[in-house]
């Protein structure tokens, strides 16, 4: 018979919010898949390749903001997790990883599907636990209850993160026919009460008064999912301060007013002047990481006096080598607080600077994509024009968020962006987009290219294609990054180990997978398809936008001149 | 410029017998792709997703008998070849594992693809290095050098397996155009010169002195590549000493006289006075994993007198739970060495009573596929049957390498088999036997389930397909496995949560990558195709074999009672 204990595991994750759980087959595992399966509370999928499954995960919790629950047989099954595991360790997303084990008797004992799986997910994983695997004693069943609650609430707290249970398991793996699965009502749950991550008052005042020492203040907001009340708060103190706010596409703040968002384009071609006029004397950051590499030289090379990192709680990067304070409570709130100080005088010159480049930014990509030729920059431009409001858009790594980044989104459009950039790699950009649009009742559009959709086509390898997903997808047939960045263009390389030519098209995928597919090769094929595509009932398409490696080189680098030009 | 000490890592591996290395695109990895790439004695492919590179290097290198090296770029590509790693670790395959790095100092600073590197693969790696991040002192060079020339001899020494090298690489990555990359002729290179690993005159008297005690000796392959020497001292030591000698298909030994094969027939059917026959007193074994379930419990049930296993060096499994003797020495060494005990006095009925089975088995096998209907167990048969001679046969996880258990191959037919039984994972099997295929002249077979081929897709994902390989596919659609097995069958979840149905066929999959593509829903249509398909000319073939899960299970049912009715 199934283990009570080991039925309870469902029950607690039901009882503690989870709503999402992906499953692999395996036969050790069968009693945790039987456990779910027949929980009435969950929605339970079961995905082939754990690699997509655990990304699909992911992005179910980045949408619900509720930790998602991933089980697999045992062996290297739980190493398939470990991509996903890291994303969602460095984005910061709670999922709860469950690994079936064989009892620790037969570890090492040649028996098939057996690694080592204590720990197996190193330092990427906020905690790892060892379900008991005797049972007898009331004190284990204890344990094992509290352990499912400890493990939940750690994935939870700040920082967000996954934590891996792992969990060794006797025969029998399946109930008898007379067998019933039973949920236990009093089961021990473990509730969490999150605290507000608020400064206490005198903090405040001796923050609001080193704060009124400054004239020119830059907030610069990393990686997160939108906020409305962070929106709110950093407009009053913008307002109150003079401050600037500058935001990265992966920032979501293209939905607040009066936001830097042109950075990536203006940065990279300032002179001394302007260098000294942008220079901040405070800078204010919070949230994860910066796509502007730009940006990040500049704060790197023209350092701010002092720099202040908004962060509850966690270990703390010191991205522009210039960190001097941490301060440790909730962005929010800080801003709420902060906007009490009326006595900041402003830098005029500096906030103009700002303002003037970023108009002048802005103004420039409007013209120069209204007319340059067709390439993946244009493309990029003209789907993020077209992107349905209320939805919801991912960004596969790595050139599509440069391109996104660079264009932006306009000002005030509802539209969550979500990217990979935790770890920032291509493997699971597509089942990230699919575990959102599973969990979002909007469109859910990523746009990636070939590299990172074929590494990654196992996203679509199930039963649950989901009718709101839309893929564009960027064909150059290579690693085109490879052909715009200095370095291995110069190479004899290039061709044959850094572009790695490919030559897969997605008709065939979308075929196998019962996607509808259009195609284009032309910015009015692309203009002409996209309202279809982008229709509330068109159901899961790919659009294949085909361009050429050495096309788009030529583009960019013709991109760089113009702006070189108007700047 | 490119640092001398990273130039030198492909100038040691070329020294130290490397022959072949798999690259995976990416920028900072670009030192040592443009080493590799340019070295002359080295052979260089690309593939895309690390999961399947590092499998295809395995494959390598078990064709090739030395170690295959493996590169990665920074982030998730490192977690990626993880799976193939704890492949190589337990079926103990030498692989150099080098995976490029941000320094030190930019560690958990929020740039992208920055992961935690090092010790990344846990406890499934022989040993982990970090490469030395400044090169400027001549000791760091020292180091830089030995520790290649360490992880090679790591690699290969008993038990082979995998090592990491994790190597931190600051800007820049790429050569300036003047420069030009030099392999330096005076680099330090370590041999290492490895033992017989014989035993003692003494230890050899003791050992011959108990063995002649014992009556009933039986001696049980586990999993191993074929070797020439061991087939001749096991058939001498055999002959010499009356011993019955077992091995399942994945041990190579039907290359080999006189070897029991079908121990997966007729042990599953024993009665109590069979078993009394069969048992040894004395049990001998060598190698990795066993497949044949039944065999294992048997001897896990009824227990020889005494087990010694032999192995050189290295953790040893006590798989039937009656290990008694450890004896490190190499097999072949342990044979020629006891050959000469003449005094031991064989139970004619044990040798007997084994032969009997065997032959009633193998007669049983015979009639029943020839007239039995189309299934999987079938369609297995026929195929061993017409593998070409001087081949290579490689099978998946997990029914079909039960399957071609039960079937086995003909007594001294000259086919290598292989199978990932380090883990039996279905994560990349394909991708091994395109490694076996890309370093073999002969015909490289693998023949997989849709679960393991479809997971494992990316396998043909790059543009190397060899002319030689070969695969069957046999799709019913599903996980079949868990309509065979006992459990799973009865529950409500079987379809959905545990065969998991899966929709795809090969076909569009044989375009996308340019296969020939043959299909096949009957024993008739198998038995025309399979000619043509198996001829030296053909080209990378995949025949697809339509079955249904279903009648798979029926049929395997039937098997099982005709078996029993048999014996």
């Amino acid at each position: 018979m199934i283990l009570q204990p080991v039925v309870n595991i469902a029950e607690i994750c039901a009882r503690k919010g989870v709503e999402n759980v992906v499953l692999s087959p395996g036969s050790r595992c069968a009693p945790l898949t039987i456990a779910f399966a027949r929980h009435p509370k969950l929605k339970v999928r079961t995905v082939s390749d754990e690699r997509a499954a655990a990304f699909i995960a992911l992005g179910m919790a980045l949408t619900t903001g509720k930790p998602t629950v991933i089980v697999c047989t045992s062996g290297t099954a739980a190493l398939n997790y470990a991509p996903a595991v890291a994303e969602a360790f460095f984005q910061q997303v709670p999922l709860l990883v469950l690994t079936a084990d064989r009892p620790p008797e037969w570890i090492d004992q040649l028996d098939g599907q057996t690694i080592r799986q204590q720990e197996v997910y190193g330092r990427h994983i906020k905690n790892s636990y060892s379900f008991p695997v005797d049972l007898s004693h009331k004190d284990a069943v204890w344990h094992s209850e509290r352990m499912v609650s400890e493990a939940l609430n750690e994935a939870g707290a700040f920082p967000a993160g996954p934590v891996h249970i792992n969990i060794p398991l006797r025969e029998p793996f399946y109930p008898t026919a007379d067998e019933t699965i039973k949920f236990d009502a009093k089961v021990k749950v473990i509730e969490e009460e999150p605290n507000l991550f608020e400064l206490g008052r005198n903090k405040i005042t001796k923050l609001q008064e080193e704060l009124s020492s400054y004239k020119r203040i830059l907030v610069v907001a990393g990686h997160d999912i939108p906020k409305e009340q962070l929106l709110q708060s950093l407009g009053s103190f913008t307002k109150a301060t003079g401050s600037v706010v500058v935001g990265d596409i992966i920032s979501n703040l293209h939905q607040g007013q009066e936001v830097i968002r042109h950075q990536d384009v203006f940065m990279a071609s300032t002179d001394e002047q302007q260098k000294q006029a942008l220079q901040p004397d405070l800078l204010l950051t919070f949230g994860k990481s910066i796509i502007s590499k730009s940006l990040k030289l500049y704060l790197r090379q023209c350092k701010p006096k002092a720099h202040w990192h908004l962060q509850p709680a966690g270990q703390v990067a010191d991205t522009f080598q210039a960190l001097t304070k941490i301060v440790r409570c909730e962005p929010v709130s800080f801003f709420q607080k902060m906007v009490e100080v009326a006595t900041v005088r402003t830098d005029i010159a500096f906030k103009q600077a700002w303002a003037s480049l970023e108009n002048k930014a802005a103004g420039f990509l409007t013209d120069y994509t209204s007319q340059a030729a067709y390439s993946e920059l244009t493309v990029v431009a003209r789907v993020l024009q077209q992107l349905p409001q209320e939805s919801s858009l991912h960004l596969a790594n790595s050139m599509t968020v440069r391109y996104a980044n660079i264009i932006g989104l306009a000002a005030g459009r509802k539209i969550q962006v979500f990217a990979n950039r935790g770890t920032s790699g291509i493997d699971g950009s597509t089942s990230t987009a699919v575990g959102c649009a599973l969990t979002s009742s909007g469109i859910t559009t990523i746009i990636t290219g070939d590299l990172a959709f074929f590494y990654d086509r196992n996203a679509l390898w199930h039963n649950y294609i989901p009718s709101n997903l839309r893929i564009v997808l960027l064909n150059n047939h290579a690693g085109g990054i490879f052909r715009l960045i200095e370095g291995p263009k110069q190479q004899q390389e290039l061709e044959p180990f850094f572009e790695t030519h490919q030559a897969l098209n997605a008709k065939n995928t979308a075929k196998d997978f019962g996607l509808h597919y259009s195609s284009c090769n032309s910015l009015e094929a692309l203009i002409q398809v996209l309202p279809a595509f982008f229709s509330a009932d068109a159901g899961a398409s790919i659009l294949e936008v085909f361009t050429d490696s050495k096309a788009n080189a030529t583009a960019f680098t013709e991109y760089k001149q113009a702006l070189q030009k108007a700047f």
